[in-house]
């Protein structure tokens, strides 16, 4: 099967670091294409990393590895993992990273995991510092599998990882209970109620926090500053001000319950 | 004739959500290079997009495909088009993106253009969003056309497309009247005064809201903190504060008039 | 020798303006691949864009140009140059920009360095601006020696080019003298105090500003909100603060003398 010589980065680093990264794995894998999903996740929110991630990965094509360093225990005890995800449809995609819940919704989200802990020394830089495990020992492993290296020639399956969960809002009479997984850099406030429990039709009308708002198909449906609720591009129910700033609007932040009555 | 397989992005989506669409590119196209022109793009500012694209589009080779979104009508009946633009020495640029002026400025500034409606859904992510076409419509479109898709297989040429203009600044009676279309990250301010039309030679000096400044070939030609007209890299007139910011210096932003006493 | 079709590129550009450089590399050199190194150096401080070069460049594979512009001079009597850096073990980089200092601690972090003035105005873009070398200059020579034009094709050996030094801290009857020669975006303070200097282990105590800070392998290893020293991922110690902003706990800038007694 063909896989895609692809690569893609996740970080809270910020400038500067990430470009080491990229000379570590264009040095093994001169060919391979490298996309920055982002490198401005809050800093050490793995909770934020993990949706990004999982919101982009499917996006790729099959056979794209992930490397992804939000990792708050970046040189203590906390296992540098590689995951494998297979689709119902046989698409695969690789995620490289630290054993913090950060990797697994994105897998999740592309079917099967396997997880295997990284301890195959031979594949880090020669030299590994305690701060940047990110370009010592992810940008070279993942440069490798995206070369053809076998993922359980990393390390040996693990199966006591730790999981990430986002929950999933739900309906109960007639009031829907969810909680913010993301905020976006537009200030829209993702929920985690799947469009599958929310059902609405444009036009339906809501109340949130004793404002009442109608769900549209799009922003460009309301007027400017006018606040509303939809289905946003990541498949869950989002609040969003047209033009605006929906966090700000409703003064909400990551984490925060959201209650929404029909 | 070689075509270039380079793909440009340009959007004000910040963060995060432009992966997504190179992941749709890579998935068409996994041999593409793709560069971001810029995704800070002040946000649904059509006139900004459009002169950005406009500076940067001739800079890159012949076959190059501009995926360019702006879109505040994005999932309303604004259509999504692909522009062919041939310059006289038979360089080719193909814009993706909304008809809404935003491609406009930069498809000319190439040569002649013809206008498609993108209608054909074969093109398309099997699932459209209604709020995130650069991903769904745009990407993979573009991302086709870079293989070498004819471009009239995307739909019908159409004549009515919405067309954008910067206007031109002009001299009346010793007074340079012109408009601001861009301030730059670093403050500078961008008029619309073509190089032929201000016609200045380095030391000739200029008024600029009773203040004084000198035109000069460059910044450096002044001391820090003083202010100066230049023709920038784009082109036009620009005012500049050397090591400042010219915006805050003359409290200007895009869209004022702007008046200058030779 | 097999030389990697690498182009590395480092600014003070901001947002825009990079894009122009990338369309140029890759109308002269399709297959390259282009890595940001950072184009959010401070503006105009080539002392802030000389370090992050510097602790970038190593871990591209050899054959990789550097094409870096923080450029207060553009447009004076300042020289462009171009360097080519060997490593004892024969890995060649080769950096091109200003003579102004910017690439000098980065080439001889590399090796061997030789320095020539570009003067072949055949490789320039045909029109070339006062303001923008990155563009009209800089770019195309990078990407022509990328593609294997002889360094000496650009212009004459010099010798008499700007040096750069970061100087090193030392210490004297039990006090570490340094200065702060970066602030990275997480607000850690890089010393110019080398790690053999240093010589800590872990658990040793410090003392900075009448403030008692323990040295530490990893930020994981103190409280939230805690200050620590360590060595960084570029080698040199490191003051930082778990979680937090050691610029702001500290109220120090780049420039700034350090003095920690041990």
């Amino acid at each position: 099967m063909f896989l895609a010589m692809v690569i893609t980065l996740l970080s809270d680093f910020g400038d500067v670091y990430p470009a080491s990264m990229k000379g570590v794995i264009l040095g093994i894998a001169p060919d391979a294409s490298i996309v920055d999903i982002s490198h401005s996740v809050p800093r050490q929110d793995v909770r934020a990393g993990a949706f990004v991630l999982m919101t982009c990965a499917r996006y790729f094509p099959s056979g794209t590895v992930h490397v992804a360093v939000v990792d708050p225990g970046v040189g203590t005890e906390r296992l540098p993992i590689a995951v494998m995800a297979e689709s119902v449809d046989s698409r695969i995609h690789y995620f490289i990273g630290p054993d913090n819940g950060l990797l697994v919704p994105a897998a999740r989200s592309i079917g099967e995991l396997k997880v295997y802990e990284i301890t195959n020394t031979g594949l880090f830089l020669s030299s590994v510092s305690s701060t940047f495990h990110g370009r010592d020992i992810f940008a070279p492993v993942g440069a490798h599998i995206s070369k053809g290296l076998n993922i359980s020639d990393v390390g040996r399956q693990i199966f006591d990882f730790i999981d990430l969960d986002f929950g999933e809002g739900m309906e109960k009479d007639g009031v829907l209970h969810g909680n913010i997984i993301f905020i976006d850099s537009f200030g829209n406030i993702v929920t985690n109620i799947p469009s599958k429990v929310s059902g609405f039709k444009p036009g339906d009308v809501l109340e949130i926090q004793e404002k009442r708002i109608s769900f549209q198909k799009s922003y460009g449906f309301c007027k400017d500053g006018e606040p509303l609720a939809l289905i946003g591009s990541h498949g869950y129910l989002e609040i969003a001000v047209n033009k605006g700033n929906a966090a700000a609007y409703f003064n909400k932040k990551q984490g925060d319950d959201i209650i929404l009555k029909i």
